[in-house]
């Protein structure tokens, strides 16, 4: 049976807003290196106000896997918030421009928040340092799942970052027992270490409950299932969700299923600006599942993806990642 | 006597939306390559639908050149209308940050026309077709100069696109002779050869009465000093305008003063993106003239930060243009 979508990802809709700094910057503004942090709207302000020229490219974690869905040609929708501002309807026209379906309505255009945004700080590493003021996207609320929708999908993909704020799950699971009553599958993402280390409890259930495939890099993973190795964490998280695909930068990316384990390299790549490297691996990995690739092709196309997105500024595809992988000679059937 | 300022630009301030599109994609939008077009809202909004995820970046042609201006260390501001809006902040923000006063007051937040906009179309050629929708920029209104920031200048850099508007040659004329009082310099760039043909009169007006240098591209010239050939128009615009400085893509730009005529080559460089070449040629010029470089200097560095704008997406520098200079032997002493 075909489903309407592959693959229906939900998360926190954002705008980034893309400036190269020094590390002296980031030092001087209190800004920790590599992760994400939540920032209230005045601290936005004061970080922006510092700033230098910066540019503004449509983001969001499962935003940009979406995206990259849709670019490499699936069938593909996104939920996430945004208001009825200019910003909102720059994300909305970039994801369907892409060819994804947006299926979340604005927030009215008076709504107190405005439409998040995400400030990627990118060093002359490539390394990016994200400060988020969340804005309208915090408040995805059940009725915004429309299950229909949910049970069009053959899987689900749920951005870990989604769990901070109010009423967040009960969308999830929402979302996911629409998914699944109709025999739809669910992945999720960790997303960033001290999102675990601040939803811990919620991600245990859910992976226990729900989750047939958890994406993770090897800092989530740590923080997730605590463990002397990364093998050892692995061992562990393969126990509670079906799959577990875990990237290590530069390193590639590990599998894990049962009692299966195996290892990708990674597509060497200049990187100029790291923002994205994780949602385009989702992308290729989940895109090459649903045209029925074995997981060790989707392994590696989420690496091909991945090295594209980290060789420019900005996390979402700017060539063919179709002809990518074709010249990966990962095959391009579906 | 140091001024304030080196230099002060009016001009359209705009948003860019950026996107690469195929010259088939031009064709079947009834887009024209390689020049602006002025669009309505309802165009604009049609031909945003049709085109794919985009970057947003701020523009606007004597935005830019002031942008450059103030990434070589000058002392500069820049005049133009932005709304209130996320837009607005956007462009208002990237000035400050660039280091450039931005001198205009927000059109209030409940305008009924946004902060102006400009479709910027790139084909794989790296050239640049712009849709541009006005928005609130049409409306810099003469009570929007304010007489002692013009007085604080010693160059005025004017932009053609902003005599497309209503009341628009007023303002011009209110800053040209606040300047003029107090001994600044006037320099008006042509902006485009429709928007010459649309204001040839006006233009032939301010230039005889005011104009101490005029920028222009060799399309721009000819329509508005018609002539057999390049030399002949730059002859006819030097009896008008004290120096003239003709631009000409890969061949470099031609100077003219009183009987004086000299010629600089272009800079080698890879286009990606055109857009914003001459607006940074005016920088680089208009710098080194503030800075007591002679006239041929002067060309070199336009050219050299023209060189940098076309190799990379967006309008305004992103590379340390000081030091370009420096690696093109050209001396940055100010």
């Amino acid at each position: 049976m075909t489903r309407k979508y592959q693959v229906v990802g939900i998360g926190n809709a954002m705008v980034d807003v893309l400036c190269h700094v020094d590390d002296a910057f980031l030092e001087a503004n209190g800004v920790q290196k590599g992760i994400m942090q939540l920032i209230g709207l005045e601290r936005a302000a004061e970080l922006y106000d510092r700033m230098g020229p910066a540019r503004e490219v449509s983001g969001g974690s499962a935003a940009n896997t979406i995206a990259g869905i849709a670019a490499l040609g699936g069938r593909t929708a996104y939920v996430g918030k945004v208001r009825d501002d200019q910003l909102g309807r720059i994300f909305a026209h970039d994801m369907r421009a892409q060819g994804a379906d947006y299926l979340t309505p604005f927030a009215p255009a008076d709504s107190a928040e405005e439409t998040g945004r995400c400030m990627v700080l990118v060093t002359p590493d490539g390394e990016r340092s994200m400060n988020t003021y969340l804005g309208v996207s915090e408040f995805l609320f059940p009725e915004d799942i429309v299950p229909e929708e949910m049970a069009a999908a053959e899987w689900l993909y749920l951005e870990g970052y989604r769990f901070d704020g109010p009423e967040c799950q009960e969308a999830f699971w929402k979302a996911m027992a629409a998914a699944r009553a109709a025999g739809g599958k669910v992945s999720l993402t960790l997303s960033d270490p001290f999102c675990v280390n601040r939803h811990r409890d919620a991600f245990a259930d859910i992976i226990d409950e729900h989750v047939d495939l958890l994406f993770c890099n090897e800092h989530e993973l740590a923080a997730m299932y605590p463990a002397p190795t990364l093998q050892a964490s692995l061992d562990i998280a393969a126990s509670h969700a079906e799959t577990v695909v875990c990237t290590a930068s530069e390193r590639g990316a590990y599998v894990a299923r049962g009692a299966d384990r195996f290892h990708v390299d990674a597509v060497p790549a200049r990187v100029v600006d790291a923002t994205g490297a994780g949602d385009l691996f989702a992308a290729g990995f989940l895109w090459g599942l649903t045209n029925g690739h074995g997981l060790e092709d989707c392994a590696r196309m989420g690496c091909v993806a991945a090295a594209e997105v980290i060789g420019h500024i900005g996390a979402r595809p700017e060539t063919d990642l179709r002809a990518l992988l074709r010249e990966h000679g990962l095959g391009v059937g579906g």
